[in-house]
């Protein structure tokens, strides 16, 4: 088998949990042929798999991910999966509900790491009313109320799905420091991952050294920067369009052909290398198994730095700025 | 009296209260001149005094206050006093203590606004243990450890502090947006002002719109950029050497010139008109009454957006960079 040629390393999370360092992202892959998707990528090595509730496509993974476990690829135990709590659902209530019905689509009797998907609390929406991709929007894509729901009540919740083995492992995605701080000062269960928008046009270096000495594990999402957004509505493509693609950058071209590698993989090696986990996702089966091949090799640390010196501070998933009509300055 | 020629409007907090948009920083006025300093700045027409346990003035800007008023220059309600909870103190029982001390120690009856300094909070030293400026270090200049503290605990105990009288509003400084977003979730008082650091080379618009919107008046401090870090030590005079000081940049003498201002005035005016209070600092009578009189004139649009176009993100104030010892990235 292909995966027999590429090991991943694992990460160890601070629930004591350990993490693939490269997965597979989930966002995006058409519900139709995501449980084919899902089989082949652990034919090819894939172990973690990204999911989230917005991403729609939580039960064919699952079903991919038995079909393997069924025809003997892999076990329970070999597979990471990783969802996300939606905005909608951030009441204690809603957060059980959520997490035991999400659990139930995925069919792996638990979740591996279950994260809050973004730290903000929008009124509620019964889930047979909500539209996707959810945009923040309600089923009239009438911009929905923030509601007040305290982070700590949120993450209370994810703690008692710790409790009653729902999920293995918590964390959070699109927090910033100030309520990282926060949240540590009153958690019972570690947080155990942060998921962060993380490419060299963005790269929060800062943000990225508070996590690691705090324990937390990053995972980057948007490796290839504007790549993920060009296919979107032109709120996110229009950006995504004004700058040099980094597959084309000639500081990234540069370091493949010396390196002998792709840029997708140089992107991913600048962050694996530096013990951030990384979730690109790939249609073609040679760059899926290129992709899952970014811990075997070594840049040198000028080269890291060269990359990151792309940093221009462009953020691609900022609500405040696609969403006009909702005052959602998360990341201010 | 000098001050009948400048008036000063008001700001409309959350709470209720009015507070002036002018006003005077008692950020490193010596605390043997202070008593001086406050009484001659009301003689001038400054009403807001914004202090901080950590100025270490508190008891001679009092001074200087009630023997204003024993003088009949003002009365205390003409007079609003802004100071600040310090980061050892952020535990509930060690927030009434504080806060009752610091009110005793002004001798005004009450606190017109209290903040939350950081949105860090350290472990306990007892206040005549602390040495000033405080650091962020204890007597030996070692780093303090964070303590777990969550701010809902702080806000709370503030809110506490508002019942029983000693805080008529009450308010977060070096607060990001989605920390303020959480305290908004559960707080029983609103957030009434959010202090920041504020200049052409940080402008911060999206946190400004984003408290703005959500009915916070904004406070800036360090109006002047570099300016007030000159004469602090090399971690950061360092950096406020490095760029050019805004009194001698080009697109603000250009416009000092033809509105006929100074350029602090012109800096000042810039943040005014667009909503914001502002709290300079001198030692010249001249520039005092000059400083005050940031609110009687306007500046076009354009001459305002070019002036935030010298926007380069350079924070002066942020504990991540001059404290080595200690990761307190906050801002990341």
């Amino acid at each position: 088998m292909a995966s027999k040629g590429v090991s991943v390393p694992s990460l160890r999370l601070a629930s004591g949990a350990d993490m693939p360092q490269v997965g597979f992202g989930l966002w995006k892959v058409p519900r139709e042929t995501t449980a084919d998707t899902v089989y082949n990528a652990i034919k090819l090595g894939y172990r973690l798999f990204d999911g989230a509730y917005d991403y729609q496509n939580e039960k064919e993974a699952g079903e991919g991910i038995r079909q393997a476990i069924a025809d003997g690829l892999v076990t329970r135990e070999q597979i990471f999966i990783t969802t996300k709590l939606w905005n909608n659902y951030h009441r204690k209530e809603h957060v059980l509900k959520m997490a035991k019905h999400q659990n139930d689509t995925w069919g792996l009797g638990y979740i591996d790491l279950y994260l809050i998907h973004f730290p903000i609390a929008l009124k509620y929406i019964d889930p047979s009313e909500l539209e996707f991709p959810a945009w923040w929007v309600d089923s009239n894509r009438s911009a929905v109320a923030v509601d007040k729901v305290p982070i700590s009540e949120t993450w209370q919740a994810l703690e008692d799905l710790v409790d009653i083995g729902i999920a293995k492992s918590i964390g959070v995605s699109n927090f910033s420091a100030q309520l990282i701080y926060d949240v540590q000062s009153y958690a019972r269960h570690p947080i155990s991952a942060l998921q962060i928008e993380h490419h060299p046009y963005l790269v929060q270096s800062e943000l990225i050294k508070l996590a690691q000495e705090n324990g937390i594990v990053v995972t980057a999402y948007s490796s290839f920067g504007p790549q993920s957004f060009l296919e979107l509505p032109s709120d996110f493509s229009d950006k995504a369009n004004s700058v040099s693609p980094l597959f084309l950058n000639p500081a990234v071209t540069t370091l493949a052909h010396r390196y002998g590698k792709t840029p997708a993989q140089i992107l991913l090696r600048w962050a694996t290398q530096r013990g951030i986990a990384v979730i690109p996702k790939s249609n073609s089966k040679e760059r899926l198994l290129q992709n899952l091949d970014v811990t075997n090799f070594d840049l040198e640390e000028d080269d890291i730095a060269a990359i990151s010196k792309l940093e221009i501070g462009l953020r691609f998933n900022d609500p405040g700025e696609y969403l006009v009509t909702s005052p959602l300055r998360i990341f201010a």
